[in-house]
């Protein structure tokens, strides 16, 4: 039987990033989320705000994988053209969305009201749902299997977690992690036989340096949480026979 | 006169990113050494190690952008097929290179000398040049306009600061930033005509939260350091003339 593995591209929009004035917190917070609803993220896109890279991105990811989320370019200023690029990918007209301007209308009420940028942030692309933003009133998008989040890391987050138990998945993919003394170039094909001893699962090897010391993080990957241990364990005794120090739980 | 704009594609291979393990400090590093150089950091493309994808990622991005550079894979174990799959997409064999080797074998003299695994980072595509690692032995490689660089940040620092100077690039773009407790969303219009009223400046904006009162950073990047100082200082004003407290300097 065949299982299918569910899986997502995620399309990051900003100069910001691209410049390097800003350290991205995007992929990992957004990695983990997908990984404990069972998706798979495969591959990332970062691009500047020009509306051809954005639609050449977002339609090479939502044709290519399961689900599609983009962050960042939906606020309120000029360069803020997400929902235009999207639409233009989906070739659908924008429209203000009446629940997305009623959101802005009452929680801009206290704060100077609406105004032409703030109304910006209530455009979607015809046929879009909202997704909730609990942290500063302007939804997310969700349309087909696109979902259009902002770009700042604690909203983004607020927004995921809207999102939790709606999208359907896989089983989470779990990791049991062996930390060892051992240079990986000395191991190198300890590794690979036993990867390849089992089916259904992954080891990446991570590098450190500490106490002056090399070593690594062995990270054994499976949806099964008792083969990922069965295997870390294997793993850590061959380690431990060839005489390299553990480091419990790695670092 | 038109002048050019030198440009770059970074593609990052790993799973370690993709699963959220690891968070990424590549990005932003070579986003700003790249600056540096007079280069703009222009898309990313974050693939797993599975060669098909990091052969189309390297295709498009060397075919697009002056220069591609990319970030691991180049390691001893069995998921590091980082050079396999560039000479691949070059059309040309993997070969093991003298020099590499040499290197190698000075580094692994009296840690147990080189083995298979150690040997694999001496394989470079045919035709290539290394870029120095004096960090841990192991070259990056460089062939035509693609820059092979380890994926371990404080290696990948090395590496960058050997090919420091040796790229053609033009002159790097400068930043000037205000700071201000504008709510962007107020704010939108005034950036747009900033942005619009001079040739050669752009103006990023970065919300931020502080003191629980809610602000921005505006950020004026140019080639002309003059004009960004200007051109800041004219917006700091009209955000001051408009009412809004600054914030020296940015957050």
């Amino acid at each position: 039987m065949t299982k299918k593995v569910w899986t997502a591209g995620l399309a990051i929009i900003g100069d910001e990033i691209l410049s390097g004035r800003t350290q991205d917190k995007n992929i990992a917070q957004i990695a983990s989320w997908l990984n404990v609803q069972g998706i798979r993220l495969a591959e990332v896109r970062i691009v500047a705000d020009v509306e051809e890279r954005i639609v050449e991105a977002v339609n090479a990811l939502r044709e290519r994988y399961d689900y599609c989320f983009t962050t960042g370019g939906i606020g309120p200023t000029h360069d803020d053209i997400t929902v235009d690029a999207i639409a233009s990918a989906l070739g659908v007209p924008v429209i203000v969305h009446p629940e997305a301007r009623a959101i802005l209308e009452r929680y801009y009420a206290d704060k100077g009201g609406l105004n032409e940028g703030r109304l910006r942030m209530a455009r979607v692309p015809e046929g879009a749902k909202l997704i909730p933003n609990r942290m500063s009133g302007a939804p997310g998008i969700r349309i087909g299997n696109l979902f259009l989040m902002a770009g700042v890391p604690h909203i983004t987050a607020g927004m995921l977690d809207a999102l939790t138990g709606q999208l359907e998945g896989g089983r989470p993919l779990v990791s049991a992690t062996v930390g060892a003394f051992a240079p990986e170039s000395e191991v190198a094909e300890l590794l690979r036989e036993s990867e390849r001893a089992e089916d259904g699962i992954s080891i990446g090897s991570y590098p450190f340096f500490k106490d002056g010391r090399v070593g690594a993080n062995f990270v054994v990957r499976s949806e099964d949480e008792d083969q990922a241990n069965r295997v870390a364990a294997s793993l850590a005794g061959k380690l431990s026979e060839a005489g390299y120090e553990p480091v419990e739980g790695g670092i």
